[in-house]
């Protein structure tokens, strides 16, 4: 199932995304998604709706360097352990809303990132018991200024600005994530492209190493890493990112 | 005034705390007290309630090696910039529970900080006007995990675990907290004792400069880094961080 949050006529919902009367449909969820969903009754063309991030996490927990080409084209080889860092919820977007570039940074990158939308509260999951605990995934995008990322060494705050982590356009909940393709667009250009089943660490991996850490909650996001082939954004310009079997994530980017 | 939160016979509040009728009470806060409190009229002498961490941030945005003596004991120069991590809101917890050593981990340090709390929605604040973004002060432990901070390079992963960040044991609203005694004692024994006016970037600098990255959202919290002193805690050992005009925030540590 592939399930949304929507503004619509009257305010804000979750929403399943299907097929009615010949035209896709947004039906509104009355609660939240994270149990079996109760619908509303209310439904909307899917065109008269807007599609927010499909989540709010209360954290974005990130992995570095999880793709050995990657790795290298940042001028290192790829770390035995994954290595986290947090997006802070206030860097979240939606499909469509502008990447704001910030004034103080020269240089302001797109990274490709397959996401994984935890369903539950979790600690200390081992990789084999690691898929109950996936609710779905959503592509993401970690916008990195990577001159701060490079300036301060710690890589919170080039990574954590307002904007930086579009989700969306929806999770889809069920899917095998285990080879995918992944690839960025800029402007119709396509600048990375490459397969999850090339991630260094894998989700059951990831959801291991993290919760061993740290208690995630339902509706928080892991974000899995990116293949080779980040660049520069500028104003004016559009990203999307595709990753197969979910949909693609377009975002305008805008001076500040 | 002091805020605290309590768990009480009948639930959770925020409360404010003060005297009457010669004993210290608790007086239960009907809603949040970000904006004028409006009090319930229920309240507890307060050695019969328990004090939670006293705010729940969406997240806690920490300042790396600001005092210089902490940067020299780390083995480097402090920079010149402040540089930024995150420890994500599953962190927290209040005084008096316990922070838990992870099985993982040969050293867990503690570090004493001042916490500043954020009281309204702020983003590009300036130093000047940083006062008026600020709800109070509190105590905080930046409890780190010292051998996976050096393992990954990245700080997160040692800063993140479940009941690494100790905030309490109430906040106080009306402080100037440019020059406050902050001390950690480790049963008993002074290990850290310091100045907040040792700041390398004061508190009006934090707020600008992590605003100029990140929208702050009421009830989260800058902990404004350690000074010099920091070390391991070992199973059955209690720490307790104490900063002038603020109180004490005491915490058991155990093995996990």
């Amino acid at each position: 199932m592939r399930i949304a949050r929507i503004a619509h006529s009257e305010g804000f919902a979750y929403a399943a995304l299907g097929d009615a009367d010949g035209q896709e449909v947004a039906l509104e969820i009355a609660e939240q998604p994270f149990v079996k969903p109760t619908f509303s009754g209310r439904k909307w063309p899917l065109a008269d709706v807007r599609l927010l991030a499909p989540v709010l996490p209360t954290k974005v927990v990130c992995i570095g360097k999880n793709y050995a080409d990657h790795a290298r084209e940042m001028g290192g080889e790829p770390p035995a352990d994954p290595v986290i860092f947090i997006k802070p919820s206030t860097s979240v977007i939606g499909p469509n809303a502008a990447i704001k570039l910030p004034a103080d940074s020269s240089r302001v990158d797109f990274e490709a990132e397959l996401a994984v939308v935890i369903g539950q509260p979790c600690k200390d999951v081992p990789a084999e018991k690691a898929s109950s605990v996936i609710f779905g995934y959503t592509v993401g995008n970690d916008v990195t200024a990577r001159d701060q990322q490079k300036a301060d060494g710690q890589w919170t705050r080039g990574k954590s600005h307002d904007t930086f982590c579009p989700l969306g356009p929806w999770v889809e909940t069920q899917l095998d994530a285990s080879d995918l393709a992944i690839k960025t667009e800029l402007d119709g250009e396509v600048k990375q492209d490459s397969r999850t089943s090339l991630l260094l660490h894998d989700v059951p991996k990831l959801i291991e190493w993290v919760t061993r850490v740290m208690t995630l909650l339902p509706g928080d996001v892991i974000l899995t890493g990116t293949p080779a082939g980040v660049g520069p954004m500028a104003d004016g310009q559009t990203v999307s990112v595709t990753v197969e079997g979910i949909g693609t994530l377009t975002n305008p980017v805008v001076a500040k």
